[in-house]
């Protein structure tokens, strides 16, 4: 286990001029040595394994906050971030996450597990992220003893992470495929192979903004290599998939298309009331209209950019305080409406 | 029955400034002595009524026309302006409409009944369309011989119209008591006092567009003037209850109905495609928005002219041939961009 990849070179991110891979993420879950797991421990045990992993991960990981001491604006604010998980979200008294300065490694400190390492990359970047998760591991197995069975690999609170402790997941924007009608089968056909397909947001939430999140589900008798060349694979024709389902809604349903993405950009560009879930939504649905060449005069860097900053606890912290969720539906429209009160344009001529 | 009313001057039109009350009819079922009902005649008796009622009615009514003569389109058009009934929508055989040449005033000849004569007037005018449609009568009534008894009055195929014979409605547009939830109370009262309250063509069809129709349903042992005056303050009271409802949502829930109107004259600016039904759900919207003073850029004629423009036969007509469902709708959407294109502007600024 945790064998040695090759470092990738730039030829290793996969080229997506379509923006269908968001973001490709690897977790590794690690426990300490003859310590009881988290919901098991004392609070003085847990309060022990916060200090001896802040103090492992102080050079590679220098960000390191106490969940408790966070006010619950900026734990909201890193779980939208996909720093932190939802059981983390109302501040459990001895866990921790400690950051990368960029957040693209992170650690999350008595989740289920002792340690939940993190490396999150933009695009289908599997094999990048897992270099860099597999450096942070390596820096901090220097300083701390990991609960390894020779025969079972990374032990874990939940049996169904033991063996590499590895989810590996890519976060793609499908939106074709659900308006072609063809996104269940496929959720279907990733499941058989042993794929969970979930919402943005992991476990139990729903594919909103047609966005989905393709993870491995096996952890044991599989080497890390094996599991991130087979999603790698496996992403690269769902992506497929969906650019020929794109490319038929663009030829054989365009005006439908247009008249969604249009639709969007005027809503987002006159709404004075907007919730997070339809901001992802109408965003979404520019997204694939700037994908497919049927808008002009926005971007999909703009769009990602809104994306992330209309979420709740981002939206708060740009405003600088908190908002009632009224104030948010009234900050969020008038952020999306500053930047979108000119409707994008058709790029071309419509079809008679 | 049939008694005298005297000639309404110019305060009889209910001043409306908030544009509620849309518009006032006044129908009359006649039938000719001695003919069998419609249903029940022959080809040759229908040929025969239809001439008789077409000659009687050459002066005032000189634009005549066979509805199996007309296009389909054509009987489409006259139902969309509440010239015919759904009941002639398909050109039944030895039916025909005559119309004034400004087509406030008309008579349908062999639909339910041998004649129905109708005067429709704009706002709340129901004096005026009362004195419109009983001049008409009288003037038919000179070189036709109608089938009346002196104990019910007049008779007629359905007995749910005998004695007067006469339905008089108005046309309102109540969207405030729909969206602060009265609408149902006050329909159901309208009801307990013997009113109908439909759709904007009558029975069995929806409240699209928060259209409502208000009419009488007792035509027996009340006469004309009664039925007109109680039905006209029963209008003043319900645009009352619509006018407190606007202001209770100005004050109250300023940016919800901000919101919905200025969401309705994005989408209208910038749908590609669009549905007759949502054509009017969203004018009726930008016209709530209107007459609450919470948009400017656009009046409210031009949504009314658009609210029939956008009616499917009406932009046939106007392209000048048959479209498909498809193709009307993008024409639809084509043409309220052409005019909403740029987006109208919210009055004063939003209330912090």
């Amino acid at each position: 286990m945790n064998e040695r990849m090759p470092v990738p070179g730039p030829e290793a991110v996969y080229e997506d001029a379509f923006g269908i891979t968001l973001s490709s993420r690897i977790r590794l879950a690690r426990n300490l040595r003859g310590v009881p797991f988290p919901d098991k421990a004392s609070p003085a045990v847990r309060q022990d394994v916060v200090a001896r992993v802040r103090a492992a991960a102080q050079e590679p990981l220098p960000d390191q906050r106490l969940l408790a001491a966070c006010t619950p604006l900026e734990r909201q604010q890193l779980f939208e971030d996909h720093l932190i998980s939802h059981a983390l979200l109302e501040g459990r008294p001895d866990s921790a996450v400690c950051l990368s300065l960029d957040c693209q490694r992170s650690a999350m400190v008595n989740e289920e597990d002792h340690l939940r390492i993190q490396a999150l990359r933009p695009g289908l970047a599997l094999r990048v992220a897992w270099a860099d998760a597999d450096a942070l591991d390596d820096a901090l197995e220097r300083r701390l003893d990991y609960a390894f069975s020779a025969a079972l690999g990374f032990l874990t609170s939940c049996p169904s992470n033991v063996g590499t402790g590895m989810r590996a997941s890519v976060l793609m924007h499908l939106p074709a495929l659900v308006l072609m009608g063809e996104m269940d089968p496929i959720v279907n056909g990733l499941g058989k192979i042993g794929l969970a397909v979930r919402g943005r947001w992991g476990e139990g939430t729903a594919a909103l903004g047609h966005m989905f999140q393709i993870s491995n589900q096996l952890t044991l008798g599989v080497p890390e290599s094996r599991t991130i060349e087979d999603l790698e694979a496996i992403v690269k024709e769902v992506a497929g998939h969906e650019q020929n389902a794109r490319e038929r809604l663009r030829r054989e349903r365009r005006t439908f298309a247009e008249d969604l993405a249009a639709r969007a950009a005027g809503i987002l560009g006159a709404a004075r009331l907007m919730t997070a879930q339809e901001a992802l939504e109408r965003l979404s649905e520019l997204r694939l209209g700037i994908a497919l060449g049927l808008v002009r005069g926005i971007g999909m860097p703009q769009v990602d950019r809104l994306l992330r900053e209309v979420q709740p606890a981002h939206l708060q912290a740009a405003v600088g305080r908190n908002l009632t969720a009224a104030e948010r539906d009234m900050e969020r429209a008038k952020r999306l409406r500053g930047e979108l009160r000119r409707p994008p344009k058709p790029l071309a001529k419509r079809i008679p």
